[in-house]
């Protein structure tokens, strides 16, 4: 059985639904040249990631810890919040398997807003109760892309597949990490103009 | 001597300062690992693409001419407008050798306000006097970082470097490429939030 994630909410009835709509998802995987491969791939990528997750938030963590304007919005006062820390990597690791393994349906994309919320200072906060900055920054948010997609190659490296295999891993991680980054962003985004 | 480009701006004493600072952007190359590397790989990169341009671009253009839902962007009432999208591409082929070349100073931070206005309704279709819808929404500005990125790599192995090297080269694109997506998000986003 599943061990329960504080604060996880994926799937609950009470989250409100994305203002993204499932044909919209559609033209934007369109737009990333999504195809059958990635989805074959993407489920590669979280077989292969499973059992290291802790690792690559380890990497993440370490990231984030040693930039001063990153670690900044895990607290207040320039002094980072260990419980808040903490308490996100759970649900961090959690996301590594669910942008692999979860189908892309209504119930991802309304957890996809949900995120979004959280990073912004519509719901920042919130879900631990801690006292720390009111919002990520927006910038910060697309920028992560790159850190993200290409740290993760070594780890799709490591359970002996092929480059061809490891090519299209990474390919479809960078894609799926672009799709939400920029789904993350809705909140940031003047009316009409996403 | 430079040809000159209908409608670009680069380096124009009257152009608006933009709202991103240089203390900002070194912030940015921060987090997006930027190192001297970077920089010499992206030189590298311009000259490996300088001859290539048009090769480039008629891969670009074909991608978003047959996607209607992109395309859409370069007309109104559903047809595209030739005059506009090939005076686009002029500039668009300029970007890619700006991008690799110049360096990122204040100019170019104006340059790239400038542009991020260009796609927004701030001052979309005024560059080159068309009748065209208004803005190109923002989802698709940073899902194009996937695109812009992954179809470079073949034309920077094209000239015979190591793989060392276009992994090098490949990798400076990529965050010089989300650098400028997301600088272009500014007209976008919230006041504050950026
Ligand atoms: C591609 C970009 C990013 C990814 C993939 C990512 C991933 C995540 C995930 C999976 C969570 C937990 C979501 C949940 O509650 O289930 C989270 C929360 C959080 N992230 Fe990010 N993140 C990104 C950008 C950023 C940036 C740039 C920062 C700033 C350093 C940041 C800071 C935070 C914070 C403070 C939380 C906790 C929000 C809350 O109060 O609930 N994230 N992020
Ligand atoms: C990473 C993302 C993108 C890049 C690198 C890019 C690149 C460029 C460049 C270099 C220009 C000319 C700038 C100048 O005037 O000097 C331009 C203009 C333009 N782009 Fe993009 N673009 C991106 C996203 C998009 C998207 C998603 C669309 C929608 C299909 C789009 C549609 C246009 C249009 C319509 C113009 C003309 C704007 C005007 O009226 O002046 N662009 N783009």
């Amino acid at each position: 059985m599943k061990e329960h994630i504080k604060g996880y909410a994926y799937g609950e009835a009470g989250l409100e639904h994305s203002p993204v709509t499932k044909q919209d998802l559609e033209l934007l995987k369109k737009t990333l040249l999504w195809s059958d491969d990635d989805n074959r791939f993407l489920k590669m990528a979280g077989d292969v990631l499973q059992d290291q997750t802790d690792a690559v938030l380890d990497l993440w963590y370490n990231y984030v810890g040693s930039n001063e304007h990153l670690v900044y919005y895990f607290g207040e006062n320039g002094k980072p919040n260990e419980h808040y820390l903490s308490a996100v990597r759970v649900r961090f690791k959690q996301w590594i398997l669910d942008l692999c393994h979860r189908p892309y349906d209504q119930a991802w994309l309304d957890y996809q807003h949900e995120i979004a919320k959280r990073h912004h200072s519509t719901k920042k906060n919130q879900t631990d109760q801690v006292q720390a900055v009111p919002i990520v920054h927006f910038r910060y948010i697309v920028a992560f892309i790159y850190p993200i997609t290409v740290t993760i190659k070594d780890f799709l490296k490591k359970k002996g597949h092929s480059q061809e295999d490891v090519e299209g891993m990474y390919n479809a991680w960078f894609k799926a990490v672009t799709l939400t980054a920029l789904l993350w962003c809705h909140p940031f985004v003047h009316q009409g103009e996403f």
